[in-house]
This record gives C-alpha cells, sequence and structure tokens, in this order.
C-alpha cells in the first residue's frame, strides 16, 4: 500500500487515465468482483472493525461507534449496494449534443469522467464502498481520506475492493485510501491542482469551511440542510400536521429535516395549537419522543413552548428540536427564506397554486416542496438509485449528486482538413 | 450610481431576485430597449471613450489602445450583438427531468438562473454589453468590473444598458459596474460569499491565478490556451500543412491558436521540411509575417529553427511562434498533452480511425479534434449563437460558455401531503 499522500494522488491520477478507456461491462465486471471480494473478506474486515471500535469506546457518541460498528449483515448490504450502482446506466460516452456545422465539420458534446475525485469523509465505513463504487462507475479513479476512529475499517475495506478490481484486470490504484487521517492530509488533498478534478466533502461544517477557504482543486460543498416548511393560510391543516411531524421527527439527525417552521399569521391562532398538540402533547402520550419548540414572538402569544433566540432560525439541530415563527403571508415567508436557508431543501404547504408557484420561483434552494415533506432529498428517492452527497451550492452539481454528477463532458470534433 | 462595491453587491443580490421573475418576452424586450438605449448614447458614449483613450496613450500597447477605440460602427455592432442574444432561445425554465415517483410525488429538475454573475475582465468595451446581455438573458444580474483604462467608456455603455432596462421596465441595478477599479474591488468579487453565485475572471494568468487562491465565491477559470497539433504518421500531409497554417497564423493572438505542433517520428523527415517551407519560406515569398519554429532536438537536426527551451513547451505564445517536438507515435503525443496543455484545445491529424478514437478519449481538454484546425473552439462556431468565456477547467462548464452555462437547476417537487 502506498503511504505516502502525493504518492497516493499521483498513483490515482496515473489510473484514471486508464480507466477513462474501460467499457460498462468491463466496469460492470469490476465492480461485482468487488462486491464479491467484500464479502469474501469478512472475516477480516469484521476483525480490524473490532479494532477500531475498541480504541473508539469512550473517546466518541454512541451514536457515532454504532455507524462505525460492521457486522456481517452490513458487509452484506454494502456488497449488496455495489451490485445496484453496477446495474444502473453507465453515465459515460453519452451523446449531449451534436452540431453540423455548413462546413461539414461535426461538433459532438459527450459525457466523460472527471478523472480523480477526492472525499474526505468521516467514519462511517459504508461510504467507502459507496463512494469507490461510484467512482468507478462514472470512470473516476477515487481519492479515499476517512475518519481516524474508521481507519482500520477503511483500510480492509478497501484492500478488499482492490483484490475485486485485480481480479478484474482493472488497475487497483483506481481505489485508493490515504492513510494518514491528520489535518495535513485533507489540506494536502485541497491543494492537489492537476491531481483531483473534483473534492468532495462529507463531513461538518468546519471541514466544509476549511474547504471553501482552502481548496485549490474544484470542491463541491454539502450537506448542511436548514430546511423550512411554510405553512400558508390556505394549507390543509391535517395534510401540514402530517407533512411536519414527518418532516421533524422520522429522522432527526440527517440533512433534510425540517428544523424551522414558518406559519402564516392569518391562520397562527388556528394552527399552532394543532401543533403543539402534534408535536408535543400526543406525542407524549404516545411515549415517543416530543418536540422542543421554539417560538419566535408572536407563536409565543398562542402556544407555550422555549422562547427562540436568534441563534435558533440558523441552527440545523438535528434533534427534537424545531424553530417556530409567524409570518405575514408567502412573500415574508420568502424574504425569512432566503435569509436563513442553508438552499437544501424548503417546503411550502398550500392551496393556493399562486403562492405555490410563486414560493418555486423565488426560494432559491436546490429542492423546493409544495405539500410535501423535504424528507425525500435523496438520491435513492429522486430516482437516481445512488448518492454522491447532497450539494447546496449552484455550480455543476445541485442537490442529490449520483453518478452523471460525477462526469463532465468534452467536445469531440470530426473535420475533414477544415480550417476557419 | 452606487459607490461602494458592497453596496453594489448588495443592490445586484436583491436585483437578481427580481429579475428571476421575468418572462421571456420580458427579458427580450429589455434586450432591444438595452441595444437601441445605447445606440441613442452613441455621442456619450464616444466623448467618455476619447477620455479614456487619451488617458491611456503611451500608457498601454498600440493593440491594446485599438482594442479600447470605440466608433459609431462598433457601437452599432455592440447593439446588433445584443439584438442577437434577445433572438435566441431562452435558457431558463426546461424542464431537463421528470420523476414521478409510485406515491404520487412529482419531482421535476428545471433550469433556473444562476442569481448574481460576477465578471472581472480587462479593456475591451465590448465585453461590458456582451456579458451584459448574456446575464440579462438567462435570468441573471450581472456585476461588471473593467480595467481602469476603459472606466469612463464602461460607466457610459452601462449608464445607457440601465436606461434600456429602465424603459422595459426592468430594475437598472440587473446590470452594475463597481467605480473601484483597484485589487480591492477584485477581491472583494472574490469573497462576496452570498451575494455571487458565479464568478468569471476574464483575463490574463495573473488574475485567474489570484481568483484560484483567494476567491471564496464559485469560479470558473478561463482561456488559457496552450493548444497541441499532433500529425500522426498517417496524416495527409497536404490537409495538414494547411490546418496547421490555419491554427497558427489565422489569428495567433487568441487563445485557441496553435502553439505546440507535435511531429510523428515515422513521417518526421519528410514532413518537417515542408512544415517548415509552408510557416516559413514560403510566407516569407509571400510577404506574410513567418513563423519562427522553435525546435526539440530531434526536429532541430532535419530542419533549420531556433532551439527550443524547455519553457517553450509551456508557453502560451500568442504569436507568430510555433513550438515543435517529435514523439514517437500516438500514445507519446498523448502522454505529452497530458503534461502539457491547458485543457483548450488539442488536435490530432490522422487517417487512422484507431489512432483518432485513442486520441480522442484520453486527451483531456475541453475541445479535442480530428482533422480540424483548433481555431472553431468558440460559442459562435460551436452554435451556441454567444459566448460568455471558454472554460478550461471541469466543473459545470468546459468549452464555450453561452446561456445554459450561465444556469443552475432546481428540483420542484409537488406532493399531496407525501410522506416519507
Amino acid at each position: 500500500m502506498l503511504e505516502k499522500t502525493q504518492d497516493i494522488l499521483l498513483a490515482a491520477k496515473a489510473a484514471s487515465r486508464k480507466i477513462v478507456a474501460l467499457s460498462s461491462e468491463e466496469k460492470n465486471r469490476a465492480l461485482l468482483q468487488m462486491a464479491r471480494a467484500l464479502v469474501a473478506d469478512t472475516d477480516l474486515i469484521l476483525a480490524e472493525n473490532a479494532k477500531d471500535l475498541e480504541e473508539a469506546k469512550g473517546k466518541i457518541s454512541d451514536v457515532m461507534l454504532d455507524r462505525l460498528a460492521l457486522s456481517a449483515a452490513r458487509i452484506e448490504g454494502m456488497a449488496h449496494g455495489i451490485c445496484q450502482v453496477a446495474a444502473l446506466p453507465d453515465p459515460v460516452g453519452k451523446l449531449l449534443k451534436e452540431y453540423r456545422r455548413p462546413d461539414g465539420l461535426v461538433i459532438r458534446k459527450k459525457s466523460v469522467p472527471l478523472g480523480v475525485v477526492g472525499i474526505i469523509y468521516e467514519s462511517r465505513p459504508n461510504v467507502t464502498s459507496d463512494a469507490a463504487s461510484l467512482a468507478l462507475k462514472s470512470g473516476n479513479a477515487c481519492v479515499l481520506r476517512g475518519g481516524k476512529e474508521a481507519f482500520r475499517s477503511a483500510a480492509a475495506i478497501v484492500t478488499a475492493l482492490q483484490k475485486g478490481l485485480e481480479k478484474a484486470g482493472v488497475p487497483a490504484e483506481a481505489i485508493l485510501l490515504i492513510r494518514d487521517t491528520s489535518r495535513q492530509s485533507a489540506q494536502a488533498m485541497m491543494q492537489a491542482e492537476g491531481l483531483i478534478d473534483l473534492l468532495i466533502p462529507r463531513g461538518g461544517a468546519g471541514l466544509i469551511r476549511a474547504c471553501v477557504e482552502n481548496a485549490l482543486v474544484p470542491c463541491i460543498q454539502t450537506g448542511t440542510g436548514i430546511c423550512h416548511v411554510f405553512v400558508e393560510k390556505s394549507a390543509d391543516m391535517e395534510k401540514a400536521l402530517r407533512i411536519i411531524e414527518n418532516a421533524k421527527t422520522s429522522r432527526p439527525s440527517v440533512c433534510n429535516a425540517e428544523e424551522v417552521c414558518l406559519v402564516d399569521r392569518a391562520i397562527a391562532a388556528e394552527f399552532l395549537p394543532k401543533l403543539q398538540k402534534k408535536l408535543v402533547t400526543d406525542r407524549e402520550a404516545q411515549g415517543l419522543p416530543p418536540v422542543e419548540l421554539r417560538l419566535d414572538e408572536a407563536a409565543q402569544k398562542i402556544i407555550p413552548g422555549t422562547q427562540a433566540g436568534e441563534a435558533d432560525f440558523d441552527t440545523e439541530f438535528l434533534d427534537y428540536i424545531l424553530a417556530v415563527a409567524v409570518v405575514d403571508g408567502t412573500e415574508e415567508a420568502i424574504e425569512h427564506i432566503l435569509k436563513h436557508s442553508t438552499g437544501h431543501s424548503d417546503a411550502i404547504l398550500t392551496e393556493d397554486s399562486a403562492a405555490a408557484e410563486l414560493f418555486c420561483q423565488r426560494v432559491d434552494s436546490a429542492a423546493v416542496y409544495v405539500n410535501s415533506s423535504t424528507r425525500f432529498t435523496d438520491g435513492g428517492e429522486f430516482g437516481l438509485g445512488c448518492e454522491m452527497g447532497i450539494s447546496t451550492q449552484k455550480l455543476h452539481a445541485r442537490g442529490p449528486m449520483g453518478l452523471e454528477e460525477l462526469c463532465t463532458y468534452k467536445y469531440v470534433i470530426t473535420g475533414n482538413g477544415n480550417i476557419r
């Protein structure tokens, strides 16, 4: 295994220049061998994972420990995920556009791999196999740099995947893991001009900020979701309550969960007590975790709850907490969202199609919803079959990133002595 | 006119949120009014341009002075360019994809404006109207920051364009010019997070480097072109000579001009003397500027010319200079190009389809050519109808950037109480 980050990056670039030529069949064969090798190495991977867990105990939270823990079933699941990627259509080599000039020159715009995709992530070992399989399917080499806590697990997984590649006759350097898990290696990736074609930081706000500030290579910001649900005055209240409970409580720790509820002043006096009952009283009665409501001044006059501070409307709680504000209609809701949203997913609940249209046009987020939970923002749910992360920026990829978003294009121009 | 860069950026953001709602008809009406206002203000613009020219005399080269100089005909030409943009199809609001989930949720991927496009450019006044019209057509506000030498001209042009906007009932802040032409204002644009959605530096290597290193907002690198033409052993020599002369001499100062010629060793002894005759002897005889050949060792053994230094294969000459190297076949040509190309435009001249295919697949440039001059890499020539610059990077836009490349997309999801 290569030791130095720079050597790994050079090897990945060299590999990317070989795998760009692989056919769909060759890539799919390699993916199936990767899946098989992963399962074959189950015992080895579990042994390394046990060491990671042992060392991490007491150092990271129980939730994080659970994310880190592998089992034969989880490895089986990862292998299944790889097979699903093999079954997806090849995003490379698509003819995106064709233009024939009067002089006979044919200009074709074709999808091609980016080259080398770098991913900086944290402790979930399944990201290792997910990212590697998506990169290979899209014809890219990948350089993975996981968290310290999961290093042994990730190394065992990558070793298995590389065995699969070799069995299929594909260079093992198509999937490389960086051994150095210090800040230095992340920094080296951010500055690997000419070696990394796309860097995807998957992690906390600190990591993403570091990429924005330091990266010299192209980066895509992912993840942070301060998602809003606005209940417009014409909303069907029963639907609204169901949607809000789902958006907030079905999985509070994920980026597409609702963090802020905006309620139209015209219905606040009627709707807020129902909301409080649905998210607090009813859930307590059912033995479910109640939602802590952080209320602006207007909402506080109507229902009980915590007084919201300024920061509560700019916080990704990732918990059973919901900030609630009363707004004067759709325009004010839009202004609030433009000011506070992270551009991930925002919803309007309304039976008024003009309000819905205005909201969808003016809210500047990757996903804008009408009468639906925000929880659907996900590559799988959107029909992409997979996901490399959710982009919250506007260049290249926005929202869930699937295989197409791991490609670029080139113009291939064929002439017969054409001059200008 | 707003004075402070920050105020200008804030005003542009606010304007972008209004113009996102304009229909195609409204945008086209505004473009036609802009064209009309430009022509109406001809005298004012020429007077300001005369002051710029007066002040710039002796400070910038004659070529730059010529680029800076306006005339009634040139202003007419700029107005005509705006009308051509009005006639192009609207890139906004296209349904790029639709996915209907079994639960009835409809997920639509739609093209939308980016928001605010910032352009940092140099002294050509026509860039002011070109960039402004492309931005407006694609539903974006734009913030222009031109060079010091052209400031009065740019200000007069922007004032005219704004009169056109106002006549059409569109906020004048959709097109704003930064008054400060110091480094500070460029720096402020690079760091205008949340205010500029895409920054396009159009200028020299120094400006582009500053953007890569300092920009916190998304940037697209444009322009630098070290373009290669490789003459493979099966090439039709007559076609090859015609193409190379065109690629090198039809307009040496532009980014799609050839800078390096690679010749297959198998035909070097026969081809190089013909090349020397075509580019040097024949041109001298015709009274045309001859091309200075900078030759590697192998080429020097065959024809007369300057000895090439290492740097000559990494230099954008933008002049009647051509670096020439002999290579061992297509593989070595590809390796040379991967190492030295700026990823703009590279060509193979060959009658062997396998060599052409290998070249097109492995050369990692925005435009790869077979048997054609590289001079066609241009928005107009590619059928885009216009151009905002040529991207030499791989994220979002590659090659000539037209209206589509000034858009992003969003997902608009419509449900009826859908929960996950």
